[in-house]
């Protein structure tokens, strides 16, 4: 499966009709909540430098990849569990990064970024491409500077068979805040819906689907119902299942007839499957990939509509 | 001046009176853009590799600290500079951040983060404060996903005598299509407005402001006198002077009666002063410093009102 060629909507929908599967698996490396076995050695040491946790992250992401490689379509490394190391955590990022492209996985680099003008174009150059120096394959972005500020990441999904995920409606209890916000018969999330389905239509891949897709949370499954309509084109990135409590029946409104449309990530109840309290009795310690490797079996059969 | 006991808010009323200058020196180092006697081992070596050009970048920024320190209160790196290098970029970053530091300057830190619960937590934790990985002072943070993704970075705030400044009324000019929308009486600026004025007034420091402040471009000198009035307690990082279009009059609404309560922000005009007409036959190529001084001067000069 050679991706170079082909856009992000085809990329991303080629992987989910190989694998069987609309699991996006968040990389949300935490240092309470890494398997002891990767981090014994850190905590017996006291607390570790930079540069020790980086390293940890590093090959605990590197080892979830290798578990659901072929299994799933996509990885969600959040980009702020790695900065949070400082310099050292972001050497880290673009590891896992360039690991999980090297394993045919598509990467959606969850860093909601935006900014104005040429400082959009410098995120957009950063993160966004294989031969960008992040190398991810999508970046998810933030609407509230306007459409101004979403075009230079539009234009680089043109130049780079990229793809971007604009926050929509996310998964928060607070999101309404502004996201509901109406004027007249539209709230602010339906408007920046329709702005993502106008820059999205006139970049239509093979599979009926282009580069600008959304974020739609599980935990808001009428809005789901509604976005999929409003957005016919675009892929929509479904945080919020699992932990957060979104389950199947929830995200299944965000598909097409045809099982593509949307990929669904879990970050908790997959990388951290060995904290599980039904798992714990089935995995030792050691066999914390195992655990993972469950979790995203279980998630991908209970996706499998 | 030891800023580290006193609260944000205060530190930067502290530098503003002591340096008698509002001017936040914008470092947004561009490849194109860098002084020839910084670039020209690298252009003539080809490409050049991202930690040559993240060692420019360090270089660069550096330097317009030893010319800046003492002459302004504040630095503001933008971050997606520095992260378009890749991870090289991100070391320069964090040494930058020390350096301006070791100066006695405080440095927002522009990276215009958001997220919800743990993940903004985890931005709140890796950029704000001196202990911090990255150790800014300040942070600005998008108002998107609503109040409880604000809420760590205020606690971040209270705990590590930290500040924000939320993004409210942006500079460029399609920054309305969600800001302006009106529901009611109220724009969504209005409304985020309201949220920074109730986040900070219960954590004003001796200078009668608090953490909590709020970005609003000087392209909207209109807006900018109401939301001083709505925001009477909050900072207010004014970004769009100089090279947006922004000017000395645009700005005066954002200042108190004593001269407090903003910063204006200049990155290209003070930065890459030596590209300027009317600077380029007052300075040589290797006086680039001189002419960052001389755009310093010229605007403290002008913002001196």
């Amino acid at each position: 499966m050679s991706l170079a060629d082909s856009t992000f909507a085809d990329s991303l929908a080629q992987a989910v009709q190989a694998t069987r599967s609309v699991t996006c698996v968040g990389l949300d490396p935490r240092k309470a909540s890494l398997p002891p076995a990767i981090t014994k050695d850190l905590v017996t040491s006291g607390a570790g430098s930079a540069d020790a946790w980086a390293a940890a992250y590093t090959q605990f992401c590197t080892e979830i990849i290798d578990v659901v490689a072929g299994k799933v379509a996509c990885v969600k490394p959040q980009v702020a569990f790695f900065e949070q190391l400082g310099p050292a955590g972001c050497i880290a990022l673009g590891e896992v990064i360039r690991y999980a492209r090297s394993k045919e996985l598509l990467v959606i680099v969850d860093a909601k970024r935006n900014d104005i003008g040429s400082t959009a174009e410098a995120y957009a150059d950063a993160y966004m491409g294989a031969a960008s120096p992040w190398g991810g394959d999508s970046l998810t972005v933030s609407p509230y500077l306007g459409e101004d500020s979403l075009e230079p990441f539009v234009k680089v999904c043109d130049e780079r068979n990229a793809g971007i995920f604009v926050l929509v409606k996310t998964s928060n209890p607070g999101g309404g805040f502004l996201q509901d916000r109406k004027t007249g018969d539209e709230t602010v999330y339906q408007s920046v819906a329709s702005l993502v389905r106008r820059l999205n239509e006139t970049r239509l891949g093979k599979c009926g689907y282009g580069p600008v897709g959304a974020v739609v949370g599980a935990t808001y499954p009428d809005q789901l119902a509604e976005l999929r309509a409003a957005m016919p084109t675009s892929w929509i990135l479904i945080p919020g299942f699992g932990a957060q409590g979104g389950g199947a029946d929830d995200v299944k409104a965000g598909f097409d007839d045809s099982g593509l449309g949307a990929v669904v990530n879990n970050s908790r109840n997959i990388i951290f499957a060995h904290q599980r309290p039904e798992f714990k009795d089935r995995f030792q310690d050691g066999q914390w990939q195992d655990a993972v490797c469950a979790a995203v079996d279980e998630m991908n059969q209970q996706l499998r509509f």
